[in-house]
């Protein structure tokens, strides 16, 4: 049923000879990320389920985790397939059940896959528990909580949280925790604003699983997740796991936030300069919003970096230079308005690597990683899942 | 070198069975869209060559063409490769060219393919001169000519233009004619404004061929393209070929512009809902900016669509129904800001159809066509052509 992408082999390839655009990962800066959070989060004794729809590639993903297990949070059935297929069996789906994903969801379980999914209101619970009945089957479930008003979301303090949860428990599904994603967090720069998000994130959650517990409800799991949050929580107490995504990479949004620096970011794509209109200081380059993405999530940030900050082969940003406006093909670089200096000379056939705004997003465009380890040889491909469908 | 994507098999599906999110293209609306302008077009007795950047897709190019020839515009070397190995020979590359695709462009030549390329300024010329006459292969370039300030090409008025001219020209390659793109067209509503801008688009290239002519430069082909423009162009006297592609499937931006209607527009992401948020008028589907991209280009428009307008399974629009923010795989529903009426009732498992803002970009968020000839069924699955890379 499912296929997984095949080894892309190139030849001796570099970031000096590689057609653009092209998206390459430095696998050192990404080896670091994924140490600095594991160690961070050591002190909380909580287990770690990274987020899979950031990486969507298995090396990657063994990289989060440090292993070659899971447990893994998924935003896609193609994604929980992927990994299944690699040997993870322990796999959240957390995006809203719907009913025609039903089929599927028993389906990878009855293989072997230990899928769990989420959930926020009682009609959708009425079905899962019905299913679950009829195929024998106790299907786990979380419900999702509402920490932030960001999106979807039971409130803990909403009397619909009970008699969901009992609809999932009293059928034939298992209650097996409650979970909230603080998206919220991406909003509020600083590490005092972030803790407190953070720590608005985990009240909401173990509140939520106190008043399963104390009506007699079973909530086992308290489930917490976003990069921000997990990098500036000061207290989990009653938390069980957290389920980032984006850190592996980092991004320009993360950066403004204040989560990262610029030189932690870990993606960039690479691009060249085709043309200059030198009357309007515009250097075009062959990368557009389709090798960006459309994402401009640092525009309602303090420093907007526009479609991205544009650094040298090696890594370094050039000072206020950014891509100004994007086409499908096609970038406009130029410094950011006001900005005071000389732009940098960029003649025809210079290469640049461009920051993202949001890892996620960017790499989507993509369908593999060139990996690079802090040079500019590319040591291996590694291949992107992308789509819903196998 | 080159594999083109395989054959996708699925069983009896319909737009009520599938697993959502999935890209819907509407094989009906599609065929009166190609039918439309090229009847429009014969009036003119000019050359047609679309752009296959938009579709990414052999079945729909052929659409475009009504054949099962070319001539074709590409976006990418990946495209010119996949249209190479479907038997259409006849490809510019219309993306100003960078050295380090110049032995791909030669290589693809030599196994047959008539591929022309395009450039803005006198460093590309002298290299793309030197390689082709290293090669003994007079490549075919075109001029990219600045007609509204929009992005890259040379002033019609600026006297570099024919120094370019006579590097090619005097070089090893072979200049072949101008050309330009209208990107400003996108940008003023109206037929009126928009037959401006396509006269804007006809004079700057006619201007800049006669004056390659009269200093005795050859000068063939003078091409222009955009959607507006091909739909609004009165006069297109000394243009021998337009290149529009966005019009195949149309989109919101298309229809805000006044180019076709919100019934015209072919694709549509297939969605299903997910959850409520009664309080704040929300309703949650299963599909996000993964699923419809972050383009918004109906935001700087009279009336912003915000990242779709929702319709139902038949593709009517529920009055001001938007998608009104999204996240990964998350869309929030809600009536427009400041919208009169009530909201309609969409439990849990509702499908719903939307509407993208620019189907370029939402149709290359995915890796299929799941088509229907005006009805619910799937009649044929058409793979898309994504990436940079073979």
């Amino acid at each position: 049923m499912f296929s997984t992408p095949e080894k892309i082999v190139i030849g001796t390839a570099s970031l000096d000879t590689l057609e653009t655009p092209s998206l390459i990962l430095d696998k050192e800066k990404m080896e670091r990320n994924a140490l600095a959070l594991r160690e961070r989060l050591k002190r909380f004794q909580v287990g770690f389920r990274p987020h899979f729809k950031t990486p969507k590639n298995i090396d990657v993903f063994r990289t989060m985790v440090g292993a070659d297990s899971g447990p893994a949070t998924v935003s896609t059935l193609k994604e929980a397939e992927y990994l299944f297929a690699h040997g993870i069996t322990d796999i959240l789906y957390a995006v809203g059940v719907a009913p025609n994903k039903l089929d599927h969801i028993f389906d990878l379980r009855r293989r072997g896959a230990n899928l769990s999914v989420i959930l926020d209101n009682a009609e959708m619970a009425v079905q899962v528990a019905a299913k679950a009945r009829a195929a024998a089957d106790p299907l786990p479930v979380l419900l999702e909580i509402d920490s932030d008003g960001h999106r979807g979301g039971i409130s803990p303090a909403d009397p619909e949280l009970l008699r969901i949860g009992s609809i999932l428990s009293e059928g034939g599904a298992h209650l097996a925790g409650v979970m909230t994603h603080a998206g919220g967090s991406y909003d509020v720069p600083g590490e005092a604003a972030i803790t407190e998000a953070a720590e608005r994130e985990r009240h909401a959650v173990v509140t939520a699983a106190e008043k399963l517990r104390a009506a007699g409800l079973p909530c086992a799991i308290v489930s917490v997740g976003s990069t921000p949050t997990a990098h500036f929580a000061r207290n989990l107490t009653g938390v069980t796991e957290v389920r980032p995504g984006t850190y592996i990479f980092f991004d320009l949004v993360m950066s403004g936030l204040g989560v990262c620096r610029d030189d932690e970011i870990a993606i960039s794509v690479l691009a060249t300069v085709i043309g200059h209109q030198s009357r309007r200081g515009w250097t075009i380059v062959d990368a557009g919003w389709m090798a960006m993405s459309r994402d401009r999530g640092t525009a309602s940030q303090p420093v907007d970096q526009f479609y991205g900050t544009v650094c040298d082969l090696d890594g370094r940003p050039y000072p206020d230079l950014v891509m100004l406006q994007a086409n499908q093909e096609h970038g406009i670089v130029a410094l950011r308005p006001g900005a005071a200096q000389t732009p940098p000379t960029l003649p025809i056939g210079t290469r640049v690597r461009i920051l993202p705004n949001h890892a996620c997003a960017t790499a989507a465009q993509h369908d593999r990683y060139l990996v690079v380890n802090g040079g500019r040889e590319i040591e291996v491909v590694w291949p992107r899942l992308n789509g819903w469908t196998a």
